[in-house]
């Protein structure tokens, strides 16, 4: 999967996080690598998952802990055919702030409606932070909601899209956002930021532009 | 052409932008290339405009949509020889902000009639951010004035010069002295900025010291 | 030791700091360079020192200044396998600060004993800031006590692990924390930090699955 | 000279700036390249001069217009024996605040005496800013004083050492310094310097563990 070396590529995941995609012809399967630094993910370490994410042949492969936000993002969300969780640092402090993370980045207008924080703490008391049941699961897809990423306390974020392309896209200008928004609010004036009704208008194609750049650069190297 | 790769380097442009030229022997015709990511146009997708940002031969390929910065642009300004449209990350905070972007490096000098910024909502409302027609394109023109450069809210800047080194120049230190000024900013203390006698003093030669050196770096890799 | 080269590529070593590790025979002895810029370290270089900071075989080798920091914390802390003293830039500030670094991230969850800073100019008055004898490096190890880093004041930190891969995770992870706490600092507002019962609970298995793509990353390079 | 080379890598040197040598055999000369972005210079691009910075043998080669800040450096310091004059874009916001560059970092101990701003509307009123005659070399090296560095408001910094690897070493850490005094000011408490005592008792020995890796480093590109 390419979507795992481009995201790499981008700093946006490091040794940990994964990127699943729905199974383009079974809608109650998705395909997620077995448990592996994204970076070294190749084609023969993808597995396929019921939407309970139990692994349809597990073959003694060690499986991703936290494949549950998958599994029951895919559950609630029929518009969704992929879904990223990362560790991206651009978007770690606003998880532990109370500042919002908000868009004012024209690429990143897909999060016009919001970016909520999921804070285990509320759903599990003191846990491990990681999302690692069913239940945690159920809790963090709820929290997005009909959003298109939510960001987790303390720990990074879940993106969702309808492709592949969109994800990986919509990973890396999240991402960007934070990194804008984190400068504007340091010049010390007011922040303006998109109308949501300038978000609902934008539409980048599924970042199919960038798309192309970033897979040659990945294969280039 | 090199100016898209050295920008690319330079974080200027991403997956997205573009760099026109003004026809050297027609001065109602300009060159951009056909709609992809800087980093990999080439020769031969370099079109041919007039300053209708009507394609002269499209042999079907995809426009940039937001071509008509470049035509309404050299429309109104005999002197502009070269126009970049780009996202650059460090300038964008600028764009949402009611602090000022002003030179406070000699490199930037070119600043020193200050940097307006171009509100689309005050021309057309609500809309998808996109310079995608002639009338925004002449509202943006009217913002740049007779400037060097005009920031786009949430979205990017243009920047004009009377030579591709010089408007690739002009791109690299107006994200410089962007970046610049955020840090001095955030010091704490008064800044100081470029008075604007020194400001119109400082004569960069077009940059060429340091095109040498960008054109060589971008040659070897 | 892939530890040097991997900690360099992080940044968190450049032309100075040092990784050892208590002998796997015997633990009244540590392995550690002789005198050398991390990245240049072969197996070759890597000498043998009692507790004391007594090399076993000098060889009329250069010596590490700083090498009681490593034999003094092997005396008091028979857990610890592997020591990592580093310049890491973006603990520095923190080192220099009334503001304590703090965990917030659970890649980071180690640190949730707390940080503390070791002042020399308490210990010693006025140096040249180098921990260049064992007093020096006993008084280092007493402010650390039992925690996994202590940073030193104006000049860099000290990690430990029980193994060679939680020292470098630890080390990159540090840096991490470092840098997303200076960022959330700057949003304004305040600041949710790991609850220390969260931090007890964090198991990151010795960053194994992260030291897969480090040591992968280095060798080919 | 690799020193240029070093200082490209390390982006205290960018397309402008210059390294120069005073001559090992004849003290009233220098070595300073025809003017070209310091990451292109060879060897047969060095040029000999005079201490008014007249070239010994020009052959209708190009000068850099700010050749006298060497050599009125070199004229009142009978101890430098290299000097660099850089545009690091970390120093430039000091340069135009009201906060004062001040060592934190042992590294940068060598700032202990203070770093002063040469304002050079102080000395001509408005320039084009740049130290192109005598007059402005004399000014510069008068505010330099005995120093380790000044600050050139809105310009840049030059920085002195009685070796070349001393002056190379210098350039880098001045600029990791200033980018460590931003981020521990940017921490919101106050900020613990090196004590005046402390910087000179610190001996870097001339970078000379670092120089070596560096050295190492650009040679392998």
């Amino acid at each position: 999967m390419a979507a795992n070396r481009i995201l790499a590529d981008h700093g946006v995941l490091d040794g940990y996080g994964h990127v699943s995609a729905r199974h383009d012809r079974d809608p109650n399967r998705y395909l997620l690598s077995r448990s592996l630094a994204p970076a070294l993910v190749t084609i023969s370490d993808i597995m396929e998952y019921d939407l309970d994410s139990n692994p349809v042949d597990a073959q003694e492969r060690t499986l991703y802990v936290e494949r549950f936000i998958h599994g029951e993002i895919y559950k609630v969300r029929p518009d969704v055919q992929a879904v990223v969780h990362h560790h991206s640092p651009a978007v770690i402090p606003f998880s532990v702030s109370t500042v919002p993370l908000r868009p004012l980045y024209h690429m990143a207008a897909f999060l016009w409606e919001g970016v909520p924080v999921f804070e285990i703490r509320d759903v599990a008391g003191m846990t491990d932070m990681l999302v690692r049941n069913p239940a945690l699961g159920r809790a963090l897809a709820q929290t997005l909601g009909s959003k298109a990423a939510a960001l987790m306390r303390g720990h990074g974020a879940v993106v969702v899209s309808s492709s592949v392309s969109g994800v990986v896209g919509r990973s890396i200008y999240l991402q960007l956002n934070a990194h804008l928004q984190a400068q504007a609010i340091a010049l010390g004036g007011p922040v303006t930021y998109l109308d949501p009704e300038e978000g609902g208008r934008v539409d980048v194609g599924g970042y199919q532009r960038a798309w192309e750049l970033w897979k040659r650069k990945t294969t280039a190297q």
